[in-house]
């Protein structure tokens, strides 16, 4: 009791490689970092994926039932089964038995149990899915959002994206001042489809975020917006054409580089330079979404999520709680307004 | 007279490296290709362009005033300068003295000109940009359209799309019987945004076409997909995007493959290897896009286009010219429509 550790319920059931990945993620999170798990899932797999390390180190597993398959519709899926790792996960939260949630399940379905059992944060109207992407700068990653949560946007819901997503920046991922991009077609504030053109102008008076302008697609990954806003439509094709891109270039790699003698030995020598651009490319050193604006911490792991992935979701779902992201969402909208004559 | 060999009206002052590049494309392509070129622009530029080569090979120079610059508004620019070298390429068209315009020049402007100059085939209500790109696959490419004509699109104009994009598929990159995918952010029929759920309706019961779904981001580069067709928005977003990502990849080769000793001396062993990733991932080696839509051939090349991307863009004009794209878009919107009865 009174411990200020950050506790964090993993749904071991969700995802590809669960419960195996999961735990051994998990464990590797307790070891390393300063948190305690909560393993949600079938008792008995989750004993048998921990294997001898069960007795060493006493870790707490909370039974649930069943989970939400990937060809499930998620809302009746949420519904039809309350026991199911997803539901228990949130209901913790909402109990304040965890911090956070972390899961590799169907993310429709975390999205709809996050929503039903916690609710929205107030002033938000819809909660967005960002991601993290590498940028061209070794040091430096862009936050997109939204990925895939609201597929037919309006601007304010865009506005709030833009506020959430440069706390977030601030706060988890530790830029200063984060640099605010709408995505777009063109640089100019005229271009683009009638959200685009709305939202910008909404983006400009808003003095809570630092808008740097229209981010085109080639502009993504230049390393000079810290998150990008656009609706779930656009970011979700977006998302996961960047990542099977990652893929399609390291097999070009694989079919081109080792043609011939001279190729066969070059790639021996390029070992371990090869390896570490798998690891600047590679979508699954990059840990997870967070579902923001919702009233818990949630992050959304992508479905092939093996242990170090899962690592990092936790490390994420860690620096989320440390700097206290969702007070800083709600207390940003519960601000009295400024007077206008104080407005500059 | 009477020659049926394509003549080919190219925009020299068009593209960042107008005229020089554009000169050398045309000059290349007209020596290796079975085609005649006609150079519009300022004359004294192009024949220092053209230098010696002007006096072995006469070429005929079209005259033109202007250029509508990157930052000006297209509609607007294209009315003000009557001259300007895209809209003289267009009127060579109009004129039947070409049959194809090809311009590295401002993309919006070469739409406007085509839709004043020229103007829109029957049956379609919108043009659309198709921009062709690399799959995982070596030997296939994937059309992806439209990539920026229309930002905010209706169900009918995807569906136009979807036909134009196949016979395009069919007739210039020769696929046999083009396999069509709808952009959108799951494989369900009942997945996506309002525009997506509407259009992937007609699609399915379309004739014209062989649709075979969704195509999530992931699987654009999967090389299972023919033709993928989305708004304006999202295709340009996606283009720019996959531009960048290529170049991104290729400086991250560069800045992590050479680093320590063996780096060294692997990447002098692979450099005929990395060459050829090169030219998979380039997108100058991919030539242009072709405007559909309109009542002539139009090639709108990249404005950072060189010889050899303007020589592909010629090749791909002349390709759309011998299989008589237009012709099949336009009888296939003018075939009297199949009983009710007798469509299965």
């Amino acid at each position: 009791m009174g411990s200020a550790r950050a506790r964090i319920a993993i749904d071991a059931m969700g995802g590809d490689h669960a419960p195996a990945e999961i735990v051994a993620g998990a464990l590797r999170a307790r070891e390393e970092l300063d948190v305690e798990v909560l393993l949600v899932g079938d008792s008995s797999q989750i004993e048998a994926a921990l294997g001898q390390q069960a007795n060493s180190f006493p870790i707490e597993i909370v039974p649930s039932e069943g989970t939400i398959e990937m060809h499930e519709e998620p809302l009746s899926g949420i519904k039809r089964k309350p026991k199911a790792s997803i539901n228990v996960a949130m209901d913790l939260v909402k109990q304040k038995r965890a911090d956070a949630v972390v899961s590799a399940g169907h993310s429709g379905a975390a999205m709809a149990a996050a929503l039903l059992r916690l609710g929205r944060l107030k002033g938000i109207d819809r909660p967005a899915i960002g991601a993290v992407l590498p940028t061209i700068l070794a040091d430096k990653s862009v936050l997109l959002l939204d990925v895939g949560a609201n597929v037919d946007c309006r601007p304010k819901f865009l506005e709030q994206f833009a506020v959430m997503g440069s706390i977030y920046s601030q706060y988890v991922l530790g830029v200063a001042e984060p640099k605010v991009g709408l995505l777009n077609i063109g640089e100019e504030p005229g271009k683009g489809n009638d959200l685009a053109i709305r939202t910008h102008q909404m983006l400009e008076q808003n003095q809570k975020i630092s808008f740097v302008g229209n981010a085109e697609g080639r502009d993504i990954l230049s390393g000079n917006f810290d998150v990008v806003v656009c609706d779930g439509f656009a970011g979700n094709v977006l998302l996961k054409f960047a990542e099977a891109v990652g893929e399609v270039m390291l097999q070009i790699l694989k079919e081109e580089l080792p043609q011939g003698l001279h190729g066969f030995m070059g790639v021996a020598l390029l070992k371990p330079n090869l390896k570490r651009i798998k690891q600047r490319v590679d979508h699954a050193e990059h840990g997870g979404g967070l579902l923001l604006g919702v009233a818990g911490i949630c992050i959304i792991s992508h479905g092939s999520s093996q242990a170090p992935s899962i690592f990092n979701a936790i490390r994420l779902a860690k620096e989320a709680i440390d700097h206290q992201v969702l007070e800083r969402i709600s207390s940003n909208y519960h601000q009295p307004a400024a007077p206008a004559a104080e407005v500059e």
